[in-house]
C-alpha cells in the first residue's frame, strides 16, 4: 500500500492535477501547477488569480508562536503567490478549524495580523469559516483569495527559455530565525518588475531555492546553471542553507540575457536596499546543474 | 481564560466579523456573515461569490467513510452555498492537509468524489495544495471557490419581512443516515426560484433548522413563528431529530405572503418530485416562538 509519504508532495500535486486535466474550459488561462490559477473573467484589462494556502500548526509554524505573526504569515503567503504572478491581492477568505481548548484571545491576535498583513496589501478579508477539529489535533488556517494581474503584465512559470539569466531578489537561507513569520511579500517589486521588463517566468521562493528552481526550470522545459557562489546568502548561512531552508518569499524570475544588464542597473537605483543577484542561466535539460537533495517537501521521510 | 468552548461558533463569528467592518471597500457588496461574500468585480450583469468550507476527519467525517463521498461531500457543501444566494458556482480550489501515513489511493478517491462533484455542477477545479500535518493529527480537507449571480437575482439572508412566509424545500433530518454524504446542492431548484420569484431572503440548511431559522430572522431582524407539526420530516425522524440533526442542505427561504400560493402551485409542476412546504411566518421580534437548543454548533460543550 502505498502512503504520501512514500511518494513526496511534487508527485502527489503531479498525479492530482493529471486527473483535473479534463475538467478545464475555456475560461481557465492557467491551472495548477503554478504559484495561482489564472482566470479569464470576461473583463478587458485583467485576469483573476486564485489562490489557497493553508498553516498548519506544528508543520508552519508553533504552537507558542505569537498569534498575530501566525496570521501575518498565514495572509502574506498568499500574497506572496500574487506577487509571483506580477499581480496584486483582492479579496481573502479565512479558515480556521482549531480545537475548543484554544484560547479565544489567540484567535483574536491571529485575526489582527491577518488584518495588519491584509491592510498593508491593500487586500480585503471578506469572510470565511471557524471549525473544530478533535481535542489534540492540530490547528489549520488557510486562506484562500482573489488577486488580479494584467493581461499583459502576467508571468508564469513556464516561460522561461534557454539561455535567460536566472535572478533572485533578496537573501537567502536562515528565515526560520524569524523571517519566515514578518516578511514583507515583494508585490512592489514585482509590479515595478511586470512594468518595466519582459519576464519570461517568475515564481516566489517558498521551498528554497534547491527545490523551487527546479520547478521554475521544469515547468519552463529547460535545464539550469546556478553559479553557486553568487547565491546571495543570509548571515551565518552555508550554501547548503541559503539554497535548502526554505521560506525565503522572494522573487525567483528569469529574463533574456539582453535585458539583464539594463534590468541590474534599474533596479539598483529604484531598489537600492534590496539586492538582486545573477544566480545563473537557463541551459538546455541535457546541460543541467545537478542540485541535489534539499529544501522542504511536504509528505518526504 | 475564555477557551473557543466556552463561546460557540456564533459568538466567536460575531465577534470576529466586526473586527472586519473596517477594512470594507467600495467593491464589497455583501462581507461575512451570509452564505457567502459578494463582490462587484466590475461586470455589467453578475456579482462574484467567494466561499470556502472545511470538512474535519472526526468532526464532519469518519476515517472509514469512503474517500470519494467525502470528496463529493467537500465539493457539494461549497456549491450548495452558492445555491443559496441563487447563484452557480464557477472555480475551486482544493487544499488537502493530511498525514504521511493516509494512502495515496485515499487521495485519488477523494478527488474523484472532488470532480463528479464539480462536474455535475459545472465548476472547475483549477487548483489548491496539498500539506502535510502531524502524524496522528485529524485531517482537514478545504475547498475554496468563485461562484456568480445575477446582480438582479441575488438573495441575501437579510431581507425577510414581517409576514413573509417561510418556506423550506425537501423533507428534514437523518443525514447522518447516507445523506450528508450524497446530498445534491439545489442549484436549478435555486436558479427557477430567483428567476421566477421575488424572493426575500435565502440560506442552505447546513446546522439544522432550529440553528438556521433563527440566524436568518437576526440578518432580517424579525422573528419567526414556526408551524411545527408542518415541518417536513424524513422516515423516522421526529420533530426534534428535523429540526436538530443538521446537514440536511436544503433550501430555506422567505417570500412575501401574497405570492406564496403561486409558488406553491408552480413548484408542484416544476419539482413534483421534491416536497416544498410553507413552515410558518416571520414576525416581529418580539413575537417570536422559543425555539429551544438544538442544531450543530461548532466549539459547543
Amino acid at each position: 500500500m502505498e502512503r504520501l509519504s512514500d511518494m513526496g508532495e511534487d508527485s502527489l500535486v503531479r498525479r492530482l492535477i493529471g486527473r483535473l486535466k479534463n475538467s478545464r474550459r475555456g475560461d481557465l488561462v492557467l491551472g495548477a501547477g503554478d504559484d495561482c490559477a489564472v482566470i479569464d473573467i470576461g473583463l478587458e484589462d485583467d485576469y483573476q488569480l486564485l489562490k489557497t494556502d493553508s498553516l498548519v500548526e506544528g508543520v508552519h509554524y508553533r504552537e507558542d508562536t505569537p498569534a498575530d505573526k501566525v496570521g501575518w504569515k498565514a495572509v502574506a503567503r498568499v500574497i506572496s503567490d500574487f506577487a509571483a504572478m506580477g499581480g496584486r491581492a483582492g479579496h481573502l477568505l479565512v479558515t480556521i478549524a482549531m480545537p475548543g481548548e484554544k484560547e479565544v484571545h489567540y484567535v483574536e491576535e491571529l485575526y489582527r495580523g491577518m488584518l495588519e498583513c491584509a491592510e498593508a496589501y491593500d487586500a480585503i478579508i471578506c469572510g470565511g469559516e471557524t471549525s473544530s477539529v478533535p481535542e489534540g489535533a492540530a490547528a489549520v488556517i488557510s486562506v484562500a483569495g482573489t488577486g488580479w494581474v494584467k493581461k499583459n503584465q502576467y508571468v508564469s512559470r513556464s516561460g522561461g527559455e534557454v539561455g535567460d539569466r536566472i535572478f533572485v531578489t533578496g537573501r537567502l537561507g536562515g528565515s526560520i530565525r524569524g523571517k519566515h513569520l514578518d516578511f514583507l511579500p515583494r508585490i512592489e517589486e514585482a509590479k515595478w518588475l511586470v512594468e518595466g521588463f519582459e519576464l519570461t517566468a517568475m515564481m516566489d521562493l517558498s521551498d528554497g531555492l534547491a527545490r523551487d528552481l527546479p520547478r521554475l526550470a521544469e515547468a519552463s522545459e529547460c535545464g539550469y546553471q546556478l553559479d553557486k557562489e553568487n547565491i546571495p546568502r543570509n548571515e551565518g548561512c552555508d550554501l547548503s542553507s541559503a539554497m535548502g531552508d526554505g521560506e525565503d518569499y522572494e522573487l525567483l524570475f528569469t529574463i533574456a540575457p539582453s535585458s539583464a544588464d539594463q534590468l541590474r542597473h534599474l533596479w539598483a537605483d529604484k531598489f537600492p536596499d534590496l539586492e538582486l543577484t545573477d544566480v545563473g542561466a537557463l541551459v538546455e535539460v541535457s546541460q543541467s546543474n545537478e542540485m541535489g537533495k534539499g529544501g522542504w517537501q511536504h509528505f518526504d521521510r
